[in-house]
């Protein structure tokens, strides 16, 4: 799957791997990556600070392996249960759905947030993650004017609405607490609405009318 | 202004502090927080690191006086042209235009981007900055109710569609280049209209249509 995880091969040896990069997304998360240290991950992890050195060879290969199975996490969560969608309105509007629950529910609320921290690594290592951040933008682009050519509309531009899509999911990671007031469920549906009915406008009324006449399917 | 901003009171020691802050945003910006060293910031703004002593006591204060002057600048640039707009939907309206303006126009840009780094400051300190984007916050949702209380939208949750926005406005900083294919004026009309109609679905449509009967007034 990843490159850097090659150290061990038996199933014990991964879930550990596995866990440690989850442990480390959530102490970077809280402490700030300048401020987390090598001893900090490990303290979290249970793990000596030699235990933790053997899976991973330093915090900015710790940073990379977060970030990269962030987005292997978003390539099989997201992108993958798309490909079989076949209308366009219904794949954007499942995206958008679970790109909120991967970010809100599965621990991905991390590594959004460590999206930033890439300048500190390797310009290589930089490049590598900065591909596959632009591969999505693309692919939410392209679900954008999938529909926008469905419905006819001609007032959008589908790049930019593409980054205020992702700027409504990703900034989740700023403010989003378990413990809120709203529930996923409202998240979702408050902003299906907003972004579908913003680019759509009364096409969506309609479709959303025809739904509730067909008893929601 | 600021009390970090005290050891000098003539005109040209203030405008030095300013440029410094300016710059050492910059720097923050291009290399990353953690990467900077207080010899990046003087070497940028072509003093020495004595120099740059002169006008801030360490790093945390450097980064604390930018995010803060960041927020005066959102205040000043953003809230305070608002206050004498009466309609609600014109208020909103102008909202998006002057905070992407200032996020794309006016070197906020850095400031947004390190808003994340907030977690490196003494918690008084991140304290101090979590209550004034808190405000920001309110105001926006305030200025949502408003709008969607004047037209009875009754399935929009203001907050909600507040983090909405910030998150569309601020993500910005993650993907704009002034040398990109789309003008600010393009991003501006594109964001009003997505997250206008998004909100006021059909009510939007009729003010535009409304608006260009009467010739654009």
């Amino acid at each position: 799957m990843n490159s850097r995880r090659t150290k061990k091969s038996d199933g014990n040896g991964q879930f550990t791997r596995d866990r440690v990069f989850e442990i480390a997304a959530a102490v970077f998360h809280r402490k700030g990556y300048d401020n987390t240290s090598m001893s900090d991950v490990a303290m979290a992890a249970g793990l000596t600070k030699a235990g933790l050195y053997h899976h991973v060879s330093s915090k900015e290969s710790l940073l990379y392996t977060v970030l990269d199975s962030g987005l292997d996490l978003t390539e099989s969560y997201v992108m993958k249960p798309l490909e079989p969608i076949a209308d366009p309105l219904d794949r954007l509007k499942t995206m958008i759905e679970l790109h909120l629950r991967l970010v809100l529910e599965e621990r991905n609320l991390e590594v959004t947030g460590l999206l930033h921290e890439c300048k500190t690594l390797s310009a290589a290592d930089q490049g590598k993650i900065n591909r596959r951040k632009k591969e999505y933008v693309k692919m939410t682009a392209k679900l954008i004017a999938d529909v926008i050519k469905k419905y006819k509309i001609t007032d959008i531009n589908p790049k930019l609405a593409a980054f205020a899509l992702l700027g409504m999911l990703n900034w989740t990671y700023q403010w989003y607490k378990p413990t809120g007031s709203s529930s996923r469920e409202e998240i979702v549906q408050n902003f299906q609405h907003i972004f579908l009915q913003g680019i759509l406008g009364h096409s969506w009324a309609e479709q959303q009318a025809a739904k509730a006449c067909s008893g929601g399917l």
